[in-house]
């Protein structure tokens, strides 16, 4: 997506806003990862979100920066602590924290992370343009997101080690995982804006429609990659024996034969190519690919008409720009 | 020390209120190690501490509750945490809770309990009691708090590391790790009670003065524990190779003969009792244990010079007689 001017004075702020966060240099142990783990990009789509659901709801995104930095360190602080738990080396293309330096390090400058995140709403506490009420709203809004986050992650490990998951547990989890702090990054810019509360909720579900969609197209485009296009076949997740959306109602919707020649394969060490192209296709006769196709198109419908709501603005073009990117991806 | 009918009650009140916290049953992972972490027990004394603090700033302690119980969650966060990376397989008697599940569970476990903590200071968001300057104030001490025990604990990982660690250093790294929760502890208590700043401050201050005497005593008592009363010999941390107050202070003291004597016995696996008693022989030589025992002193006399300025309440008593009781420990 190539950046509109709008975009990128919004980006040049969140990357100026984190490059002056003021941190110690000593211990060193606990702000070098905190930097590194900062500097490290990302698309820092949250922290724009937030300035751009200010800027929706007729608010100067810059009273919105704080809010918005305060989302990207505490997501920075879950990929952190995720990457711990998942094992996860690399991250970016750079090793993670906890591999770069230690599982101990990791866990603690992740804390410090979480702590310094809360330490920037402080800003609206002590400026007088906010009420004791939005303060607090800002306060909530942050505590219930990264609640939720954790509820997710918690759900994600433990689907690993169940047997049965049901779809709507695995909408759960990615409703924690994902959709969670982007809805509270969208509520929280609309709190900047001193919006009421019928738009910071519409925003709220915005940001809900959008994890979900995101999240759940993400396990789609792994089952329809374009080898071409993309130089790796579909179904990457089944040969890793990943549990997903589709696995899932696949095995809900299969009959005892193709219950069982899908469990094996997930359960397989190395699964061939044919037996993950024989799942796929057992996923198309059973119309999980084209069902879970309709499911994201209707959850961008309701991302759209919630922004629909919204009077029309740069900051609304911007935002249904980043919604038809998300949603026209292919990879 | 035997619980005098204020200490019971107030004890009473935060026991109650961790056991009524409402916490999810679901995600198990997440909320049963929470739970347990908080169930084990301790002896609440920070809690107590922001009670007391508010009872002798003239409020009602039932108002300071909220505050009492973030701090007690926000100590076992700390716990959970500090447990992984110190390896500890027991806590309180009890298998610590990465032992009892996993790592990955004790981390997630821990950062809810974070969040959680966080989230029971959103009752002064919310009360009208409570200006916006006062939950600000709020927000603002415990953030502060949690940074600096984040510093404290990442300084203590840094010295097991490094060769020459100054009496300096260690003591920022004890202000950090044990200091700076008992002094925002009590300064949560004053705001509870709507108190001055200066009272706030003068508390804050009494809460470090209790915590470096606290922790140095800590060192001290290992160095001079006696075998007949407590069956165990004194030098435990020698025979263990940790780097405590008193074997920084002997190194800086010492000449290099002594020098060496000490740091053969610290890096050695096992020392024997000749070597350990030899330490202690050199310690005292160089009055490092009278030092202490008087520097444990000054702390001690410095919270209970401010605890004076504080008008005579059952609180202020209270207060005094565990500080008393602090102070008179010999283990």
């Amino acid at each position: 997506m190539s950046k509109t001017d709008l975009q990128q004075l919004l980006l040049d702020k969140i990357e100026t806003g984190l490059k002056e966060i003021d941190l110690p240099v000593q211990p060193k142990t606990l702000y070098e990862p905190y930097r590194y783990a900062l500097s490290a990009g990302g698309k820092r789509i949250r922290p724009m979100l937030t300035l751009l659901a200010c800027g929706l709801c007729e608010g100067n995104p810059e009273d919105a920066l704080p809010a918005a930095l305060a989302v990207e360190i505490l997501h920075n602080f879950t990929l952190v602590h995720d990457d711990i738990m998942d094992s996860a080396d690399t991250r970016r293309g750079e090793p993670s924290v906890f591999k770069k330096w230690s599982e101990n390090i990791a866990i603690l400058s992740g804390d410090v992370m979480f702590a310094d995140a809360y330490k920037k709403l402080s800003y609206y506490g002590h400026s007088d343009e906010y009420s004791k009420h939005e303060f607090a709203a800002m306060h909530d809004v942050f505590v219930k997101a990264i609640i939720t986050v954790c509820e997710g992650q918690a759900l994600d490990m433990e689907f690993v080690e169940r047997l049965n998951v049901s779809h709507e547990e695995y909408i759960q989890m990615i409703a924690g995982k994902t959709a969670a702090l982007l809805s509270g990054a969208l509520e929280m810019g609309a709190i900047s804006a001193h919006s009421t509360n019928q738009k910071r909720k519409e925003l709220a579900e915005l940001g809900y429609e959008m994890g979900i969609a995101f999240q759940i197209q993400d396990d789609l485009l792994d089952a329809t990659a374009d080898p071409e296009k993309f130089g790796k076949r579909p179904g990457g997740d089944i040969f890793e024996g990943k549990k997903t959306y589709l696995t899932i109602l696949a095995l809900e919707r299969a009959n005892s034969a193709q219950a069982t020649l899908i469990e094996e394969t997930l359960d397989q060490e190395k699964p061939n190519d044919e037996q993950v192209d024989q799942v796929l296709s057992i996923m198309k006769e059973l119309n999980v690919l084209s069902d879970v196709a309709d499911e994201v198109e209707q959850h961008y419908q309701k991302a759209f008409q919630l922004l629909n709501k919204f009077r029309t603005s740069d900051y609304q073009q911007e935002l249904e720009k980043l919604l038809i990117f998300l949603q026209n991806r292919d990879h």
